[in-house]
């Protein structure tokens, strides 16, 4: 930590200052320039991350050093990891996230029926993807609108995943469900909304289960981070990070997606990377394209939505991808894995 | 609701989405333009509001006509509710939000010890503070982070409130605990980052008491009022509406408290509206100046965070004020609210 | 200038940094901390601040300890700066912004003809507003909407002018005008969307007239400031700064006023701060709630936009507060100034 | 245009708003739903456009049918626009933006010296960039940083473009340079800042160079379109649109490349999309994959910056490349760009 004096700060500012770092258990550095004095705190900064330094008279501001997660960092491990999803049935293969070959997540926002989930996981598992998404507990602005069929919903993705052999990934949007949800799911999925739903973030950290965790809409890539920390702590070191679109003032997009976040996570973290382009554009004809980007910028895996019948679909139908559209972009994808060294 | 066909959309185009509407139990009105055609559909639009109509050959885009919510507008309610707090000991006056007094809420952050929020209480009774805050429950960006007392703190507030009278404002942050919050709060609050947790807004909409819902960092004004309507809809009307900023480029705030938010609120819904300048601009300097502009712009409510030792603040200390700070603010308030025809 | 080394970051890469700082000119300060060497570079950190230091190898990153500003900090001058407009006409009294009394801008977005300026003025001057505003020259958008009558516009403001003995304010937005805007005006305004354009700020810092910076809609503070320094560092210390919202994700205002740039920019600078909320808002009922709101805040001037008949208006007529309006908008403004000590 | 009128508007208040209409010289199309009323306005929506209906007794709000740019729209001129460059020197080939073969532009930030310039063309030339840029004047933040050689930086350019048949694209800052510039720049760039600076706008219009408008930060999609349809209407039809990142809440990159833009643009536009990953992400180690997820994404061009020395550039040397880096990232996208079916 690096506390900047404010011009004309008295030495009784600055040393009681450093005594504070003190009592802290740290080891003040004073460090005097020509227009201020400058603090370094040697020691663990984590003691110091809470405290208010800056209300201490004489003080300008003050800076951190160290990022403020430890778990998720590359610098505390730098090999990455590769979360693996074993087999549905014996004799299929794991599906690995992290890997050299991207991870194609597919399927219908909400479950709506179980005949049109299966012809979807069928369309899914034919084209080449390897992990069905589909919303039991959908998060909706609205009370009046569909909700999701909840745990009838959880059954006939376990029901379509005994069939298909397809590993399943659903949300899971309250403490309560947790466990349910984890009896059926390979993947749980923290939305976006939830990010910084704290309690459930550490519900989710004492289950065994992978967890993917969607980046909120208002939130920096170091608070995606922290909460994937919450998830670590906790035991869970199966962690997806998922890229999904921020909230800025562009209106020609439902979020604006922020690829850059790809390359940024890959800096910072040894957690694998997914990618959103339909939430992340709200359109369907934009999700090839994002799509495409996102392999290029070096995402580990891509979700996309699908729909039999897009103008029908009971939740997010605008950015649902027809089967065929979504084989043609499963080809195109592969094209562009090729093109930075991976498979699809 | 309006759609908008593509210019040059064929007539079988024009009677496919004619007959979408008329499917759905609306009626279709078209209505030909020299560019393009516009079909408006009459009925009742919630029945369209989720269906996704841009997916239909031929269509441009589709146009809300009438806002999405309905039991916290003030078209459906004109007369202004007042949230009524009962008083807390025989004798005592009530508190009410949405008169013509400003209600002021006041109160440390985290309830860390009880003989600290005692004597914060005081300082709140005793400046004319009328509500007492504190958080016992507390989101935090770091799992490293103080996450609050939790029973403890909720045992403490309850303990203060009965000796000095004060009802007590208090965050819930999962749908585990609302009961046991509700038993001790005057009003329920649900945190910024829990304005669209839905199950949580279902459940304090389950009990009696009255909630303050926050806006979250990245939600519109919009969205935060279909958030009153899931705990209107599920049954309790008393719900207060709280500004705290929202997420944007600035950096010289921790948030941009978005005053003009009063003002809109005040057109769109009958609801009580409250401003946090704490949160909303994370220095304790800039919040009597906001708290001040607050009252200016027509708040029924001013919520702030006060700290016998900031610099000593387990949480969120830069923001706090000393006690004789907000004293001061309080004759500021009183001076403002007389300014605008109000009281403190 | 604080340069952060990267964990693991050799010695050479260290003695690499401090030669780097040693060769522009300024001392190195190195201090090992637990994790990490931290860099002081002693000295005039202006000759560091565009250098690439993050470029040099074994760099994590690199904070600067110093506000870039100069001129325009209230370090740098502690006394607040008063902008004098002399009286037009003898006998007149002069305009001051940055005094105890609050000084009302208000005029119509545009000059559209001179017998409407000529009404608007008078109703101006008869609430006790004390500067004009109109646009001669208007950015718009679009390439077809109304472009302001230019020359025109400005033969008028200076008629109205003479007529009122209103001083008056009016848009610059090209280098080749400032001559010619800068006879007629008493105040040459530089737009939200010109506050980056540089050699605009240059131009009218070489003349002698006071400039008003408008915020730009992606604008921080800090580059307001910059803006400011242009202005000041040519050698023109009459400059006003207008706070007009900046762009958000909320779509209910045109912009988001943030108000609590008034206290921000009242701790770091001693320039006059001005707030529009007609351009901040959009909307002509929130502009009388802001612009109390505004005073409240501290800020030394307001500017509001007015019209006979808004609905006509060439620009911006949603915006525009009738005759009748503004006049009780400044008794409004008058009781909230005397809350906080000030006039109107 | 769509009128919506207020719940229990009088058939005063619609037969107004119909009388304004048809005074506009449209047809009002009345229809009542069950809620409210709908006014249809049938005819030439340009007239009005800017004309505040919403401020009529009892309308509600106001709707856009039509998009506000005409030249620039892709229903206006279904065939995609390719700018040419014509060959520097005879015998060399043209070079075309918005063919098959993705244009890449590269160069150091400024122009600092005639030797740096010519070794970084040379550089550029043999990895297979086509376009050289540099700045002559340049755009700073603050009035203390380098403002760029101005006259003498276009003289360098001139000798380099001759020396090594390279075109080359420049910055132009004010109205007063047009002419300069495009004296020697094959392409005249307006800056982000810039990108509402109607005058320079209107002036690169009259000139015949081609001219790429970077997309302002706090820009939507749709204005970066109408400032390209003040060129286009001036009479220059040679426009390029570059996305170069928005302001957003961020902090980890410079700013946020919106990538999403260039599908968006393709669907709205028959204008060459440009992208810029330097300026986009701010940091050199993220320019590489956010340019091979724009060539993935569609893009027509992108533009990089290179330097030989980045931790001594005079101007944004965090953000460029080395020589060799930059080859690098060329044989990265001739095989990203092979997969999308493009060549480089």
């Amino acid at each position: 930590m690096i506390i900047v004096m404010k011009q004309g700060a008295t030495p009784d500012q600055v040393e009681g200052v450093a005594a504070h770092i003190r009592e802290l258990g740290l080891t003040p550095h004073v460090s005097a320039g020509e227009e201020r004095v400058v603090i370094g705190a040697i020691g663990d900064e984590a003691k110091l991350r809470d405290r208010p330094l800056d209300m201490l008279p004489g003080v300008e501001n003050v800076m951190q050093v160290v990022k403020p997660y430890r778990l998720a960092s590359l610098a505390a491990q730098p090999q990455r990891t590769c979360v693996t999803i074993p087999p549905v049935s014996p004799g299929r293969e794991p599906v690995v996230f992290g890997d050299a070959r991207v991870v194609v997540i597919a399927g219908p926002c909400s479950v709506e029926d179980p005949d049109m989930l299966l012809a979807m996981a069928r369309c899914v598992k034919e084209a080449g993807g390897r992990v069905l998404r589909g919303g039991a507990f959908k998060p909706r602005t609205s009370p009046y609108a569909f909700q999701g069929l909840g745990v009838r919903g959880l059954q006939y993705l376990a029901e379509v995943r005994r069939e298909t052999g397809l590993p399943v990934m659903t949300e899971v949007m309250d403490t309560r469900d947790v466990e349910l949800v984890a009896e059926v799911a390979d993947v749980v999925q923290v939305g976006a909304r939830n990010m910084q739903n704290f309690n459930l973030l550490k519900a989710v950290g004492r289950c065994g289960t992978p967890v993917m965790i969607k980046r909120g809409l208002a939130n920096t890539i170091e608070e995606l981070l922290m909460s994937a920390e919450y998830v670590l702590s906790e035991g869970n070191p199966r962690v997806l990070l998922c890229e999904r679109g921020i909230r800025t003032f562009e209106p020609a997009t439902r979020n604006t997606l922020d690829l850059s976040a790809v390359p940024v996570l890959r800096r910072e973290t040894h957690l694998p990377i997914v990618v959103d382009p339909s939430h992340g554009t709200g359109h369907w004809d934009l999700v090839a394209p994002m799509a495409r980007a996102a392999v290029a910028a070096g995402a580990d895996a891509v979700a996309v939505e699908i729909h039999p019948c897009p103008e029908r679909a009971l939740s997010d139908g605008s950015q649902a991808l027809l089967p065929d559209t979504f084989a043609q972009l499963m080809r195109q994808l592969a094209a562009v894995a090729a093109a930075v060294g991976r498979t699809v």
